[in-house]
Parts: structure tokens; sequence; C-alpha cells
């Protein structure tokens, strides 16, 4: 089986002038640019003997004929509203390379995979949920267009689905298995000059909503002793989660404080209430649960020893996925014959729709470096070096999954 | 010489009908009702046998037939948007009231005035900012309406002096001294139930509005070590400030962090920017200076080890006011022996006239105390025995100091 970068990079080079703006692409699900992706894609996957079906939901698939099973390799060709070239479309590229490469050499077979909105404008990863069945294609069709772009619901956009390619249904019970190639879409693998991430889980999230109320006084005339400050009930807290945190976490562990919320906000008057969130993320499902239990106890603590009100809501809660011990196993061994020295396991801190997929087949996914870690922006960039080793070493592993069957 | 304290209570009765709203009241400068107060303060002020003067300012004064020098004693009756009864409006009617006495007693000599725009409509204590010659006329004739309500300037506004009394010049040099009566508007004489606060000082304040910037990152794929979080940042800085403001503060000294905007401010974002306020008041001038000059070291020492860029501009600075000894001691000893055990030095925590006038004439400040400490709200409340008893600290402070003369 020979597989051809210099092929796939073109293919990435054709793909992002659809909706391209600048550097950067914008390709909204079920926008004109995303359907004339999806068209262009189909083509590119009839040349290469695949045969094409986009179903209900708008996902796109390329298949080896016959009826055998097959892995399917591939993430998502729309984008958020101004996004990246590389985000998703490297992954359906290399998709799209690999099954090409397979009916040439007459195997392994290989499907090629383009999910629908996985960036979320009608849902989120809205293709792959419906798909692997986590929620039905009825629950997904009343939504609006979280744009606002288009006053039309999501069973109105998808009728676009006729300009890609025949509709069928094609499910997951075809297919051995899922990997998702994908950038990085954070610093790792830049900062430390590596080439490929075999990735061993995608995170799950933890997230607080609270709010501590106090009482607004006069800066000037309420002394010390008599003020119940929101604000500095915010700051004691923030700093006694760190505090605890640093005793807790395990190295993959991130958490941030990213939205506060001051009331009434002014220089001269103590803040009377503080609306904030507390977002933990880890592979540890267990580690999870204890971070976020030690955050609502120090939150509890420091309300009542200021007399301030407590107002806690979990705002979200993502258990973590793990991935197959096989798949990651073959990708392993395939970086280290592709990039000896040069690859980490690391995990996913952002979700994809191997999230969802991992629900219903064995599923693991690679990453390739993003330069300064910048994604969902039209500088988002990869060395093509960089996308053309990795491809070689999905190449690899491939080889090894497909010998293992 | 008689006060009567139902008099002067009956008089600040009458003075919250005109403009009243509910329990609080909006007689904001040069609006009808401030124009009909001080029209109506000016025939009671006749009705007494004091001579009228307004000024082009708009400052009312009411001062004893002859040229001898005498006492000056008011405050102001423009209110907040909608302000409570007390604010300014006891001041002025203690001044009325004693002056009125006064008369009928043939002594001590006491004039009343009603500064206006203390509250900042068109400046910031505008009139008695001009009466001192802390600044011309001039300077103030082209400030806009501040609350946006009317299209004209403080020159056009000032024409209403017109409808309220004969214009007149009234210079600093008729005054022996000012003593400012007025609400606490803050807690601590309500907290420990005491009647009467001798004003020791009013404070000055020092602010920095300050910006921490990093790097906005995406908080599942940021690695911790890899962050340059704004609002860690920030957090650093105000445990670091508390922390070092323990050791440095006197006992009058507050500190508020008032004021916190976040970039972007989302959940899912490492924080890229934060702007932010540090407020610092006290007595001392010296201990200010140190209080600001720790801020900003503390300040540039976080930035430097994080990573962080930091602008910092100091947007307040006001000295604090020394009051007269010789007024202190008389309304000390007036206290004692009209609230025994129920009052203290304490200093006032917001601006006054007096912070004004006592740069040309030797000035002092008497509390009543403020119910919950509230104010600029119409909830402000005292007790109406208060109001009485202060008055009558006034007057025997009154009848000390002109023995003096």
């Amino acid at each position: 089986m020979q597989i051809d970068p210099d092929r796939m990079l073109a293919d990435l080079d054709h793909l992002r002038t659809i909706g391209g703006q600048g550097t950067g692409v914008a390709r909204r699900a079920f926008s004109d640019a995303d359907v004339a992706a999806r068209a262009w894609l189909a083509g590119r996957m009839r040349a290469a003997g695949l045969e094409v079906t986009v179903d209900a939901c708008g996902n796109l698939f390329g298949l080896p004929p016959g009826d055998a099973p097959c892995l399917l390799v591939g993430s998502h060709s729309d984008t958020q509203p101004l996004g990246g070239w590389l985000d998703g479309a490297w992954g359906v590229a290399c998709g799209l390379e690999l099954a090409r490469a397979a009916i040439a050499a007459g195997g392994p077979r290989i499907a090629v995979v383009s999910f629908q909105d996985e960036e979320g404008r009608w849902g989120r990863l809205t293709g792959s949920t419906v798909w692997t069945g986590l929620a039905p294609l009825s629950a997904m069709d009343p939504n609006p267009d979280g744009d606002g772009t288009e006053d039309i619901t999501f069973a109105q956009a998808r009728a676009r689905v006729a300009d890609i390619a025949p509709l069928g249904v094609v499910p997951p019970s075809r297919f051995i298995g899922f990997i998702e190639p994908h950038i990085e879409q954070g610093p790792v693998l830049d900062t430390a000059g590596e080439a490929v991430g075999v990735v061993e889980a995608i995170v799950g999230s933890r997230q607080w909503t609270m709010r501590l109320e106090g009482e607004a006084n006069h800066a000037g005339t309420t002394p010390m002793a008599l003020r119940r400050d929101a604000l500095q009930g915010y700051i004691a807290l923030a700093g006694a989660v760190n505090d605890a945190f640093a005793d807790m976490v395990g190295p993959r562990t991130v958490w941030t404080l990213g939205r506060v919320v001051v009331e009434p906000n002014a220089p001269s008057i103590v803040p009377g209430a503080v609306g904030f969130t507390v977002q933990m993320r880890d592979p540890d499902a267990a580690l999870l649960d204890a971070l976020a239990a030690r955050v609502l106890a120090l939150a509890e603590g420091i309300a009542a020893a200021r007399g301030l009100t407590l107002e806690a809501t979990e705002s979200m809660a993502v258990a973590p996925t793990a991935l197959d011990p096989r798949l990651r196993a073959a990708l392993a061994e395939a970086a280290e014959a592709t990039a000896p020295g040069r690859w980490r396991t690391m995990p996913s801190g952002a979700l994809h729709d191997a999230s969802n997929v991992a629900h219903v087949l064995p599923s693991a996914m690679i990453f390739a470096p993003s330069i300064g870690g910048i994604s969902h922006n039209p500088a988002e960039d990869t060395r093509r070096e960089d996308l053309a080793l990795a491809l070689r070493t999905l190449g690899a592993a491939v080889t090894r999954i497909s010998n293992a069957i």
C-alpha cells in the first residue's frame, strides 16, 4: 500500500479554497461552502473507487466496494464560523488518502467519513451523535441555527444533503473500528518539538457555575470589619482551590477560572455579588469527582465564614472517553517506527467525534502538532512535513491493524 | 441661646417634600426641585432675620445682620439623582436652626450655607470648589450635565439663581470657621449604638487602574504549565495585596477591589486579560503613599514572574484633609457633655464640602448615625432623636467656640 502525502496535501489545499477567507476557512455546517466541500469530497471518493453515501444527518461516507467489515478513518469538514484550514479537514483528507491507497493496493479495507456539524451550529457533535444512536434525529430536527444566520431548523437545513450524494444508511456495524486523525489544537507537541501524539483518552469535564452574594457598600465609609465583600470571597476561594488542587491533581489535569462577573463592578463600591465558573478536565472520572466535590466544599466553607450566600450549579459534566487499547497500541508502534523519539501518548483536552464513536466502535485518535497551539482561528497551522509524517504513521498503523484482524 | 430641635425637624420634613419620591428625594443641582428648595430655604432664612444672598454658582447664604465675622454652619441641599432625605439637607437645617436661635438670643454670630452641586451633576463639589477659589467659575461653566437629562452647560443652568434670592458675593473672609453637620453614610456609629461622630479628618484616596495581559487559550488543550493566565495573575495579586496590607494598614484604612473585567470571560477559555481597580483610603498621606507603592511593586513582580504585561495608571489621588484642632476640641467637649459615652472621633470616608472649605477656613464636621449605614438611597434614615441630639451637641459647641473668640 503506497500512501502519497503530496496527494493528501493537494486535497487539503483544494479544500481550503472552498469557503476560504484569507488564511482561514468559513465552512459552517450546511452552509453553501460546506455543501460544496462535501460534494467535492464525494467526487474525490468516487474517483478513488469508493462507494459514496450521505446519511440523513449529512455525514458523508466513502466505502470500499463489498460488504466485508472495514476500518473507518476520518473526522469532519465543517468549521467554526471563521476557523482554520486543518481542524477536521486534515483528518478527512487522511481518511481519503488511506482509503484510496488501500483500494489501489487491493487492501486493507479502509473507509473514510466526514461527520456533519462537529463544530456545533445545530447541536454539539451533531452528526456523530445521531450516527452512534446517542440521540435520535428527531431530537436534533427542531434545533434552530445557533449562529442566528439563517431562520431555519436543523430539519430544514439537512434537506441540503440532496446536493451532496445519494442518500443512504451506513450503520456502525459495517466497521471494525474508527481512527480520527486531528490537529492537537494545543501547544504540547509544538512546544516539545514532537511530530505525533497518540491519544490515550479524551478528557472529561466538570464545571461549577457559582454565585457568591454579600452586600454592596460605599468603599469609603464602610470599615473592613463591617464588609461582606463578595469579590474578596471569590479571591479567597480561588486561592483555596489552587492550594487544594496542588495536592490532588494528576499530570493531565487542567482547571480554569474563565468567567467572572462582579456586581455592581464600580471602583468605589464594595462588590455585592460575584458570578463565576470553575472548570476541571481530566481523563480520570474518579479524580474529576473528587475535584468537583472539593471545590463545592471550599466554596461552602468560605461563604459560611464570610457571611456570604452561595448558589452552585453543576453546569457541565462530561465523562472521560477511554480509547481502544489495541488501536492505541498499533498507533504507538507505528509512531515509534515512523517518528522515533518524536511522539508521545497524551490526552485530548477537547471533545471530538471519536468521543461519540467510542460508544459503538473501538476508537482511537492521532494528533499532529499545532504551531503555537493555535486553533479555531485563521492563524491555525501545522508544518506540511508534520502533516505528511503523521499520515505515514497512520499508514503504518492501518497495515498493522488490518494484519491483526 | 435656645435651640429647638422640633423646629429643625419640621424644616427637614418640609424640605423632603420638595422633590420627594416615596421615602427618597430627587433634587438634582439646578433642577426645578433644587431651585424651589433653595427659594424656600431663602424664605425661612429671611423669616429668621438673616440676610440672604445667592452667589453666581448657586451657593445660598443666610447671614446675621452686620459686618462682624461669624461662624458658618451648613452643608448642601442638592441630592443624588434619587437620594435620601438627610444627605446634606440635615446639615443645612442644623445651620438654619443655629443661626435662627442665635439671632433670637442676640448672639453668637452664626451664618448658614447650602452649597450647590455637592453631588456632582456639573462637576465635583462644584459650588464649594468655586467658592473657595480652588477652581474659577469659568472652569465650570462649559461643563455639560453629567446626568444627560438636560442639554445645557453649567453656565446656562446657573442662570436659574435669579429665581432663588438676590445675587451677591460672600467671600470666605467674612467667616471665622466652618462646621459641616452631615449624616455618617456608613455603619460605624449605628453598629456601635453611638449618637455622635466628631470627624478628625477627611480621608484621602489613591487608586490604581491596572491591566494584566497574558494569552487567551483553549481551556481543554492548554496544559497548566504552558498558560499565561491573566486572571490567575490577578488572583495572586489580590492575595498578595491582602497579605501585605495586613502588616501595613492603620485602624482607619480601607481598601477595595471594586472592579474586574475579564477578557474574553468565557468558561472554556483561559483568560487573556484582566482590567481592575485597587483603591485605598486613609487619613494619613504617608501611609497612602506606602500602600500605593506596595501595590505597584507587587503587581510588577507578579507580572514578571508569570510572563504577563502590566499597565498601571494612577486613576485617583486625593490628599487627606486635616480638620481644625480647635473646632474639633470644641465639638468633642460638646459631645461628651450632650452624649456622654455615646460619641467617638472618626475619619470621614467620603468627600464633603468641608474638604474644600478646609483650604480657606478652620473647618470641622460632626456626624449623625446612618441606620444600617445606608445612604445615596431612598432607604437612608436616622432616628429623629439622634438628629435632635446631634443638633444639641452643635449648639453646645457653637457656644464654646463663640466664647473662645
